[in-house]
């Protein structure tokens, strides 16, 4: 498989999480996100939405969206399953991974950080503090699930890694990512230092990726 | 099944328009996201993450995100399906779901522009071109998909209704709620109009459920 990411794309990181987990042989191009490769006319012909990540699988078209990714990776590559058997466990973890997707994740990706500086011209220290304030509610939404419910286990939900903790782990790397205080939410931490206990995991690392070191 | 919802609240006509297309009875409760009653405790025991919708199966906890409690739908009523049976074709309508519930929707949920306008104190009209510029975004991205793609149908994939047209109707209802030109995206509009020719979707919409007519 070809995958279309960059190191400091939350959303490349979970597909290469899966990926690993799942064992699937990829090849990774960077499209380089602080230079605008996304908008160009090849990255386009991709994804027209312009965004990461784009994964290709033999000849079809490109898969868009991680969390779609996800689950076409869960359904192909059933093993290690990605979600538990029975559908209430799976609307658990589906929904612990939609906190991530849906409700942090696209408030703090770049272009919306482009139009708060570009459009309402906020400084450094304003977007800073946006990008915060909704990590901050993620993880305060997290914590109380993980802590309050008897399904979370080692990991998210019971004893495996599932696709809630490939959007946890990479929730927990972006909050870093913009120094957040990790302090209250002990359950959170838990869970991610556990998964990071994993190979799949931690070779996934953005920071690990090309590039990243000569960034940071 | 018992509903927590709003006839305002996208993310609740979307779990409307499922509970109806699979012929599921249920009984909504109003959590009047204007006067804030998402923040009591009563509801907060129901969903921690304090916002719409939850839906209750039986005894069980309470199901949350809306993705989550679609695919649970489909998973525990299966006739009729909201998802092809190909996996990549899964993907295709997936991903186009999740361009509503991960790229667009949560940049204008209540949540959001209370912050806008608090924090921010960005007025009225910066906070409605804020809104329909990431509508318009988003709009854009559907349009490319379906018009240039072969699978598009009489609906978003194929002739019949799935996640994404659930998905794309709730986007194409908030687009024209804050005024957004449908114009420029005649696919878009075309697919939107087969969806409410359905009686599963008119039904649900925002503007039919009680409490709309006196709020407009």
């Amino acid at each position: 498989m070809k995958l279309y990411g960059f190191w400091r794309s939350l959303a490349s990181f979970r597909v290469r999480i899966a990926l690993n987990l799942k064992g699937i042989p990829f090849e990774e191009t960077a499209i380089d996100l602080l230079q605008g490769q996304q908008f160009t006319e090849n990255y386009r012909s991709v994804n027209p939405q312009k965004v990461l990540p784009a994964l290709l699988d033999g000849d079809g078209a490109p898969l868009f969206q991680s969390l779609a990714i996800l689950e076409y990776l869960d359904e192909t590559h059933p093993e290690p399953p990605l979600l538990p058997l029975e559908p209430r466990a799976r609307a658990r973890v589906r929904g612990l991974a939609l906190i991530t997707t849906c409700d942090v994740h696209p408030l703090i990706v770049p272009r919306v950080r482009n139009y708060l500086g570009n459009e309402l011209k906020l400084d450094e220290s304003a977007r800073l503090k946006w990008i915060q304030h909704w990590f901050n509610e993620g993880s305060r939404a997290y914590e109380s699930h993980l802590a309050g419910e008897a399904d979370t286990g080692r990991y998210c939900h019971g004893d495996r890694p599932t696709l809630a903790d490939v959007c946890l782990a990479s929730h927990a790397v972006g909050a870093k990512l913009f120094e957040c205080d990790p302090a209250p939410y002990p359950t959170l931490n838990r869970i991610v230092d556990e998964c990071f206990k994993l190979d799949a995991f931690a070779r996934a690392h953005p920071l690990k990726q090309p590039g990243a070191a000569k960034a940071h």
